[in-house]
């Protein structure tokens, strides 16, 4: 078996790209972005989520009890343009996820390029972000963090 | 990137293997065994699913509009023990489900093996199946399943 095909594969169906917001009046502009992209399993089959952490060579592996869950997950802006993005550039997504990853990638090099982000920058992570998956819960709503980046 | 790894991958994330039950009254043990491996994605990622037919040369794809998902599903136990579990015997998963593959072979052998099967056997079957899917849903229990073999 070729690892790096399998990780694709598994990242299809497990993986998730994400950006959620949080509110920090200490920022310019009010508003804290948070890209994350994360795998998680059940306890029973943590040896994979120890094995991408050792694939990709950066980000972590939490457990949490409350679901008996292992999470491997890459926050840092760093890790995610030199490791996890070039990876999957590498080696494409089959499924709808690739549309999320197309849009994380282009919010990760907005965000590594422009050190003090723009009010116009920021309206259009949101607005990015607020496409990717579908399913997903949210903080907070889009149009809160519209008003709140324009002030 | 190597398909085959790569549906390994996605089967480790998407896929399942189970084993269900109903009752015929027209059996000689009154029970049926309905071993099944399939693999859903939302609408949105049809194409791999549509591929995942071409790839294994077997069973069917079917939509359903409840909740908008496609579902890949080979039943027939000829393609399972052709096609499905040797693949899986060359490529083996690395996440738990890799225990439910196990059993789920075992019980593929047996029915092929034994056209007719003893009580013991299907007692047996019974009790692998239940080791399957941790968190999966159950039509019978297995006490009731057991009861009705046992008459």
């Amino acid at each position: 078996m070729e690892i790096k095909s399998y990780i694709v594969g598994f990242v299809d169906g497990e993986g998730c790209f994400s950006v959620s917001f949080n509110l920090r009046k200490k920022l310019k502009n009010g508003v804290e972005i948070r890209p994350s992209f994360s795998v998680s399993q059940n306890e029973r089959s943590k040896n994979i989520i120890f094995r991408l952490k050792e694939i990709f060579g950066c980000g972590s592996v939490r457990f949490s009890a409350k679901d008996n869950t292992y999470k491997y997950e890459v926050r840092s802006i760093k890790d995610l343009t030199k490791s996890i993005i070039p990876f999957f550039e590498k080696y494409p997504l089959q499924t709808s996820k690739q549309n999320d990853f197309i849009l994380f990638k282009n919010i990760c090099k907005t965000i590594k390029e422009g050190k003090h982000l723009s009010q116009k920058d920021l309206v259009s992570i949101i607005n990015q972000a607020f496409q990717m998956n579908a399913a997903g819960k949210r903080k907070f709503r889009k149009d809160f963090l519209l008003q709140i980046v324009a002030r």
